[in-house]
Order: C-alpha cells, then sequence, then structure tokens
C-alpha cells in the first residue's frame, strides 16, 4: 500500500481555494493601497472589494441594507457579538440572561464565561442523546430576562444540524436577539438569513477554502452592537482596522465558489462521506454519532470501540491522512471528546471518536485509501488493546 | 514629462516585502493545515512559525519568558490593551485613570472615549508647538489613580518620536503600566522594548511591508491581560481563533527586513526624503512640521500656503503620486488635520498640509520626478488660489 497524503480533517481548516489566490494575487505587491486613501493606490482596489460584498450578500442572502461586516475569524465575531450585546444591554442588568447550548465552539462557551463573571446569568442547554438540540427548549428557556440566544447552525464535531429556522422563529416571536455561529455550515448546507430570521450571524473564511485569518459578522439591518474595536472610520466606524484586501478578495471568491459548490457538496461530497461510513460501520462496534438526515454532508464523527482516539490519529497520520479527535482548538489538551461527554457518551467510548471530514477537494481513489487505511489499523489497534 | 507611479505614502500602508510574499505562498494551498492539528498537515507549518517568532521577538528585543501575541492589526492590538486594563483594574474603580496624548491614532483615542463612557477618567496630553512631548507632563499628569499610560512611538502623520524611553522610566518609578503603539516606528527606527521599559507595545504588519490584517502586542513577562478573544487555547488562551500561518510567516520575514534595513532607513531613506524636503522648502511660504532630528526618517508633513490639501492630493494623484491629507483612517471626511491643530496651526495651514511618506522601495528617480510634480502643481493650484 503506497503511502499517501489525505486531507480528511475539513472542519479544523481548509485549503485555499486555488481560484481564491489566484484572484488575490495583485493586491500584495502591485495593487497594494489602503481602500480609504484617495489616491489611486487606494481606489483602484475598490471595484474588487465591492464585488467581494456582493459575494458574501449573496451567499448568506443578506439584504442590501444588512451589514456584513468583515472580522479577523469567527473567534472575533461570536466575542463581538456576546460582548456587543453585553455593553448595549446586559450589564445594566434590566436584561440579564443569556440562552445558549453545552455544545457550543469555545469561542462562544469560553465569552459566556468571562460575562458569568461579570454578573450575566448564562443557560447552557444540553443536547439530546442523538445530537440534536429541541427548539422547544430554548422556547422554555426564554425569560423576560432574555437578551440574546446563541446556538450554532451545525456542530462542528458531529455536523449535526440545529433547527435555526425553528428558533429564529422563536426568538422573533419573543422578540429576543437571535445570533448563530454558522462557521460549519456555510458552504456546507444553504444558509439564509431572511429564512433563518436571525439577527447575528458569525463565519469563518478558511472553513469554506478561504485564508485563515478573516471572518465577518452578518448584522441585521439597524441593529447597533457596540464594536469590540474601536477606532477609526472603517466599515462604517463599526470595526476598525486597516482592511485586509487580498484576503476580502478572497473571501468573496470563496463564497462565490461555495455557493455554486452546493449541489456538489449535497451529492457527491456527501457520497463520498458516505461511502466511507459504510465502510466504516461494516467493522463490528463501530458507532457514528447522529442520523445521516441530520447532518451536514461532509462530516462523520465515529467511536471504535477498544480504540483510543489519539492513537488512532497517530497510526492514520503514519499513512498520511489527517483526522481530528475533536475540535482543532482544544486538541492540545487530551480531554474526552466535548460532544461525546454531552450526549451521554461513556467515558471510554468518548475518549474513541475520530472526526473525519471532508471537502469537496477529496477524491474517490483519497476515500478508498482511508478505507484500507481505517480497516487496517483498527485492527492493528485493537489486536493491542487492552479494553478490546 | 511622462506620468509614473511613485508611492509615497507608506504612513498609510505598505507594499508587502516580495521575499515575504515569496516566503509565505506555500502555506495556502499546500502546507494549509491548522498548526493545533496534530497530523503532519499542521506540524509542519511548526518550523516556519517558530522562526517568525524568533524574528519578531529579536526585531523588538523581547525576552524569551515575554509574550508577543499575534492580532488581526494595532487596532486589535490598542483595544486590546485598553480594554484589558479595564477589565483587570479600571472597573473596580481604585484606580481609575488612565493618561495619553491628544494625537495618538484613533484606535487609541475612540478606546479611550469609549472607556470614559464606562467611567474611567483620561487624560490627553496636549503636545508642544513642535509637535514633540514633554515627559515631564507625563510625570506630573501621574496620581495614586493612574493604572495605564499609553503615548505613541512615532507621531503617523509627523513622524516625530516620542521620548518613550524616558516615560517609560517615570512609569517605571511610579508603579504604573505603560504601553506604547509602536506602529510608525518599527522598520524605521531602533525599537527596544528593554530599554523603553515598556510594558505593552502594538505594532501593525503592514506599516512595515507585511500584509494588511496581521499585527502583534508584546507584553512583558507575567503582565496578566485580560483577553480581546475569549475561546480555544490558541496562543496559551491568550488570543483565540485559528493562526494566520501564511501571514504569520510574512510577518516574521517582514520583521526581520526590517531589522536589516534599519540602517539604510537611516541613511538612504533619509537621504532621499531630505532631498525632497530640501526642494520644498525652497518654495516659499512652505513649511514643514518638527525638526528633522526628531523624526522618523522617511515622513514629511508640509503645509503650503495658498493650497487646500484635497486639491494638491488630486493634483498629484493626476500625475501618478500616492500621498496624503492625514492619516488614512481619517481621510475619508475632509477635516483639518488632527495633528496640525494640535500644535496650534491656524485653521487654514491645517488645511493645507500634505503627508509624503517614503520607504525603502523608493528610489531616486521617483523623488525627483516627485519633487518636479510638486513644484508644477504648487504653482498652479497658486495661480488659481484665492487666498494666495
Ligand atoms: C463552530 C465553530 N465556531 C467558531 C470557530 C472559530 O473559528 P476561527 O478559529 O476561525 O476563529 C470554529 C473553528 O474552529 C468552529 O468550528
Ligand atoms: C500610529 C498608528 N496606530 C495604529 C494604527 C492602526 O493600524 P491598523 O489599521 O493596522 O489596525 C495606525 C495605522 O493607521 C497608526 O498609524
Amino acid at each position: 500500500m503506497e503511502s499517501k497524503k489525505v486531507y480528511l480533517d475539513n472542519n479544523a481548516t481548509t485549503m485555499l481555494d486555488p481560484q481564491a489566490k489566484e484572484l488575490m494575487e495583485s493586491y500584495f505587491c502591485q495593487k497594494y493601497g489602503n481602500p480609504n486613501s484617495l489616491h489611486s493606490f487606494g481606489t483602484e482596489t475598490h471595484i474588487a472589494i465591492r464585488e467581494a460584498f456582493n459575494h458574501l450578500y449573496e451567499g448568506i442572502n443578506a439584504h442590501d441594507e444588512d451589514d456584513i461586516i468583515i472580522t479577523s475569524c469567527a473567534t472575533e465575531s461570536n466575542n463581538w457579538v456576546l460582548k456587543g450585546v453585553y455593553f448595549d444591554t446586559l450589564r445594566f442588568g434590566e436584561k440579564n440572561h443569556i440562552i445558549t447550548t453545552q455544545v457550543e465552539h469555545p469561542a462562544i462557551r469560553s465569552t459566556c464565561q468571562f460575562l458569568e463573571s461579570l454578573g450575566v446569568e448564562v443557560t447552557y442547554l444540553p443536547i439530546g442523546e442523538n445530537g440534536t438540540l429541541d427548539a422547544s427548549a430554548v422556547e422554555n428557556a426564554i425569560t423576560d430576562k432574555t437578551a440574546l440566544v446563541s446556538v450554532m447552525w451545525a456542530n462542528n464535531e458531529t455536523g449535526i444540524i440545529f433547527p435555526i429556522q425553528e428558533i429564529g422563529a422563536i426568538c422573533k416571536k419573543k422578540g429576543v436577539l437571535f445570533h448563530t455561529d454558522a462557521v460549519q455550515a456555510i458552504g456546507k448546507i444553504p444558509v439564509d438569513v431572511q429564512k433563518a430570521q436571525v439577527d447575528f450571524l458569525s463565519f469563518s473564511g478558511h472553513k469554506f477554502h478561504a485564508p485563515k485569518g478573516i471572518g465577518g459578522l452578518y448584522i441585521r439591518k439597524d441593529i447597533k452592537l457596540t464594536p469590540l474595536f474601536h477606532g477609526g472610520e472603517h466599515m462604517g466606524g463599526k470595526r476598525s482596522g486597516t482592511l485586509n484586501v487580498p484576503y476580502i478578495v478572497a473571501l468573496g471568491e470563496a463564497m462565490r465558489q461555495a455557493s455554486l459548490h452546493l449541489d456538489f457538496e449535497r451529492n457527491n461530497v456527501r457520497h463520498l462521506r458516505d461511502r466511507l461510513e459504510d465502510a466504516l460501520l461494516e467493522i463490528p462496534d463501530v458507532f457514528v454519532i447522529g442520523e445521516r438526515a441530520l447532518r451536514v454532508p461532509n462530516t462523520i464523527l465515529v467511536s471504535i470501540r477498544g480504540v483510543e482516539g489519539e492513537a488512532m490519529l497517530w497510526d492514520l497520520n503514519k499513512y498520511g491522512i489527517a483526522c481530528s479527535t475533536g475540535s482543532a482548538c482544544a486538541s492540545e489538551d487530551l480531554e474526552a471528546n466535548p460532544v461525546m461527554s454531552a450526549i451521554g457518551a461513556d467515558k471510554e467510548l468518548a475518549h474513541t471518536a475520530i472526526r473525519i471530514s471532508l471537502s469537496r477537494f477529496n477524491t474517490k481513489e483519497e476515500i478508498d485509501y482511508a478505507m484500507e487505511v481505517f480497516k487496517k489499523s483498527i485492527a492493528r489497534l485493537r489486536s493491542i488493546s487492552s479494553s478490546y
């Protein structure tokens, strides 16, 4: 078996789309002006920036009067929403309550914990055994003290899609602001801010083949949000800092490509994912978290009884295959997969989780190679396992 | 006179250094893993990241135990310091005072105004007629309520260098935290965080030929600062968000080049700047703000009586020359140059300011061409001026 390099960790980060790279190239050493400058070095960037914004607006069906503010990552967007609502509303105490889930990304979870230290009440809703969230749980948690609901669109570990449209309708009815971290949804399933009735939506470029270090925050028309970055007049005073022109251009193109490839994602990527998943499920004592119909098309969170996740990862890596035991942000500490724990898996099982996440750049050959490696590694690791 | 393109707006932003571009290239579509991942796509980025950090540490003479945290820009770094100190100290009221100057970048000024709305007291020190700040003014302003002094290393409009080392010694003596926005100093003059005894130092890549959208914050050993971005474990939990690997690599290389070229800056760039400045000063009723000895080597803030800054800018632009009437962040509104106003220039004069800022990529031919264009444009605009 010849060794290859197969990247199956696209929920951690993705390859930059070569077309996006191509488009941004000339903004580094040729058209390098500051877009806020009045001279031609500045103004010659304007058309490309405008086009990029058009792609972003179209990609999530934002209205012209809504804002999409460029940020440096979804972590910034998430911090901004929570801390912005803190400064706008929560700190005065009349409304002092946020509702979120137990399985949000650390950028939400840690920020909520920080706000708790400032006196904010936070409800962390549990998810069910099937890995999903019941919209009625959100409805039941809302009180007249609730200022904000923040629920992710799709989970980074399991790929499970949350009932964003229902939650949006509930928040609208109750007059509560609604934020969604859509980092793992963009490029995988249709994301429509109007249908979902969200007020705020975070996204991160590098999860859909734009570069790492750029993201955005959608803000519905007329909603004020205290800036996280105070400063000059960039982005209408909402988010200061000199614009990262090349990455904005790449982000727009990546969003355009993501939208264009949604059918490909739903059909071809899903097909490859299912092929690999079916092969894994043929192996005894292998479980996949979450019904397929409830998941984005690219993700498998698999639990292999008797095989410690870390060990599996090293074996896969030896054969050039990149997967993850959990979100990359948490992978430096060797804790049990937090989503596995949240859905009530026992500790041993939670330590066997392996996340496989595909992209439209994966090929059938790569998946077939991965199938072989998985089978061999599982057999080998089980043969030396003390618990299997 | 043949038209050229001459970029003389390097205090607004710079061209990416071609060598930095070269070095970062492979991290977009080949070595695109998340550095936090355990597999080879992640780990193959580690050496380049470590090297980049080494260049950053060397570039400002940071100690190994100090932190340099990568941010998305100096605006982020500046907001982080001020808001971090707010959450650590100021909000409890025992110390509730910040000292800064009237000529800081909006990223400091607006953030201070925001903190004032939260009850913080801010002293905005005026600068003298010569455009500089007297360190004793800082000393006199410090009370036992003072938590932080924030003074820029060099001014973005005038290029005037502030007495950072003296202020550092004063803050040390008085036990007050000291932050400097060194955005306009890095790459132009030596910056040594030990000599200057600063606790925090902000920098922005795109002012020294790294890309736009990356910067950093130096934090002296053992100083705690509440994060601006809460989240996972990136940067030791101090600044979350997936690492922007290509830009980190480019930032390190740009810092290395900046350090290597400090002599070139002090000699060659200064020589070209002085050549242009001398030519301008030969024209009657032309004034330059600040003594040369007090300025970074690349900057001229010039006032041309009878010639409105905006009009001058358009004329220069017609001939392919890029300058500025003020910081790019403020250039969308047509107000008088704020530094000119701060040093007591009358309103009419403040509207005539033109900032010329060179880089090591400018040539003698470009400067000679610019001299010609300036002379012609000044003559033409004065001939149609109502006030001259
Ligand atoms: C659901 C979710 N939210 C937020 C983030 C943070 O994205 P970034 O690291 O680009 O800030 C991630 C990425 O790990 C994610 O999966
Ligand atoms: C002195 C100073 N500080 C901060 C900044 C902000 O830099 P950035 O736009 O990269 O955040 C600038 C750039 O305009 C500056 O000149």
